[in-house]
């Protein structure tokens, strides 16, 4: 008998059907003697309908007040769940985020887990009762709805196997698992079958948007093992778990890219002690997201500082960049939205060398030029012209023999 | 500067423009320094879409998950009213029944209010804020949520005010008052301007729809004052408060008709000691809501039994009926929906004579038969067939003088 967590994503549960579907899925796994929490999104379209009404309502609507709106879609799930289940004649109780419940910080539509109260879930558990959990939401200690943003039902997920040391966490989602690439770039891509915490974070941090980083990383830190599946049939997913002798021995596991980030050059910087952070703390203070940074050698005491911001920040970027670049008597600003981001993700990498030669000479094969490049001990990533994105991860998918055999 | 609480039903909130007019109402009147409470129910159609959906998934759904379901309707509204109140600059806050907190019995959609604590409401008007809380909808001792019933934001709205000592509490719906009858069926029928919780109550339970049955109740036991008035004008509406001199001293105040009951008669019933329990038990046992009962005088040791029920209820309580009846020895038993119930209320009748007798000779004279009869001490309501409704209706109507002068 294990307890298990199971997560279904907002297409899982996109109508009343596939509900009783998963309710099916839940109820054969209960009966083989499992313990069972199921932690839900809201139905595919729901959150987008109650977004479109907020703006209808506020020029920009945010906070307090939007987050409860925004976490009736999970609500309404977990009570259509449990009702779908106590149908199939097993005894079913769904909670809510402050019910069960799940403590966060006050950031609202950005929050943070602090602590989850397993007691109840634990006590219906025992008394034989699936547990319907919301994704999505939380409570702060002054009672105030919050919510975790984007994807926040895989934290959710994760963090109830966390406290309850539950045996697994299962994400069920629209695709069968974690792929070496994009099967829609190269139809080769190979679902893997196991892959580790630190891995699956670079891939997700490069493009790859089947799990939250968030979630990732809660799973690293309290070693939950997670499989990424599909709902909708029942083969075998991606095991996410820590780093374990039986995992493939391929130097790559995974090439991802990405095309939602621009890149902004200064040139001709004064090289001098302080002026990065010059450059990049008023960015940070206006909650701008730096990616990668390059900054070249000095040459004639002066550099050039090459990075990337998520494509919405742009403008708001160069009016905060030139502005500094004036005070600290840069040449110009540069900036361009046609790039992407194309990386090769691999634990073997820490004891290969040739790698990042392999990756740019075969890119230089196909005459795709390298604009930026910045690596970690297991992920290469370069910039390149935005209509390279393709060739460039196929190319790389072949050379380091990902796909099928 | 007064302390107000408003209730805004479904229909005054329909959509994001009806929200954004509420709320143009409440700010108005927020900056003409009242302290505001507002109450709101789910935007119109909304719940009968969550219905639905559990129809879908559920042969027959109800209890805990249900009330989860249910009660998302209020929590969208809530949250988008408070968002268009501070889009127009004025500070708003919104609270769910089990941040208030509403604390009810554990009766799943049809749950009692306990107590309602005020801190924190209190707190918020102190500082300015609109408070906008959910209809409808509390929490139990083990933080269940719970619903309140069809029409239970009004019992909500009151309860607010009695707790908070509200100066007035206005209910806001599509209509601008309470009428001597419907305007539909008498042309000439009359806004009352005042009119006392026991009339209020009488006309509610002989099918005036105005205000929630309970939410009369609470009012009276609390002696909030009610007022029930128009979102789409600024018309004044009824005052419904206890009795006082300035009521107007007309000895019948309305006429109510109600068409959703059936008739059964019990014939020829032995007429011993504990028959009519025998008779009540079982149906009361089966949940089902007896309104009117007759019992004629004895002859020939048997009697005649009449009573009404519920017309959904009709066919299980003949079942049950017609069990008993051949257990006691009765003759046979007769049913029939075509039935009407129409009733004249008001407190003058307390102290006038003779009004039963010009209802009776009113009817008397349009050749309308009444087959049952029922009083209390301010109401007298009689049975007819049903196609005489609205004929009874109006020439009462007009025996009585409630017409516009």
């Amino acid at each position: 008998m294990a307890l298990v967590v199971q997560k279904y994503g907002g297409t899982s549960v996109a109508n009343t059907e596939r509900i009783k579907n998963v309710a099916r899925r839940v109820v054969r796994q209960h009966q083989k003697g499992d313990q069972m929490v199921v932690v839900v999104s809201a139905m595919a379209g729901d959150t987008n309908r109650l977004v479109a009404l907020s703006k209808d309502i506020h020029d920009l609507p945010e906070g307090r007040e939007y987050d409860v709106l925004v976490s009736t879609g999970e609500q309404v799930t977990i009570a259509l769940l449990a009702l779908a289940i106590q149908n199939m004649g097993v005894p079913a109780v769904s909670y809510l985020g402050h019910q069960v419940r799940i403590l966060t910080d006050n950031s609202y539509s950005k929050a943070r887990i602090k602590s989850i109260d397993s007691e109840n879930l634990h006590r219906d558990l025992k008394e034989g009762k699936v547990v319907v959990v919301a994704g999505f939401q939380g409570v702060d200690e002054h009672g105030n709805l919050t919510t975790l943003g984007r994807g926040g039902s895989d934290t959710t997920a994760v963090a109830i196997a966390a406290a309850l040391k539950a045996d697994a966490c299962e994400i069920y989602t629209d695709v069968d698992g974690v792929y070496t690439t994009d099967p829609n770039v190269c139809s080769d891509a190979r679902k893997i079958d196991h892959i580790s915490y630190d891995e699956m974070l670079e891939m997700a941090s490069a493009g790859a948007k089947v799990l939250q980083i968030r979630s990732v990383e809660m799973a690293a830190k309290y070693n939950v093992p997670l499989e990424v599946r599909s709902s909708f049939n029942d083969n075998p997913g991606t095991w996410v778990t820590k780093e374990e002798t039986k995992m493939e021995s391929q130097v790559v596991t995974g090439v991802s890219s990405q095309k939602d980030e621009a890149k902004i050059a200064v040139r001709q910087v004064p090289d001098l002690p302080g002026i990065a952070s010059r450059i990049f703390a008023p960015i940070s203070e206006a909650n701008i997201i730096v990616d990668m940074i390059v900054q070249n050698v000095s040459t004639d005491g002066t550099t050039d500082l090459t990075f990337t911001v998520p494509k919405p920040d742009l403008k708001r970027a160069l009016l905060i960049i030139e502005k500094t670049a004036n005070e600290i008597g840069a040449k110009k600003v540069e900036s361009s939205e046609n790039i992407a981001k194309v990386s090769i993700i691999g634990l073997g990498m820490r004891s290969h060398s040739g790698i990042a030669s392999k990756m740019f000479s075969t890119l230089a094969k196909e005459n795709i030029n390298i604009q930026m490049i910045s690596t970690s001990e297991i992920k290469i990533s370069i910039i390149v012209d935005v209509k390279y994105t393709e060739l460039a991860v196929r190319v790389l998918h072949d050379v380091f023999e990902l796909g099928k055999k």
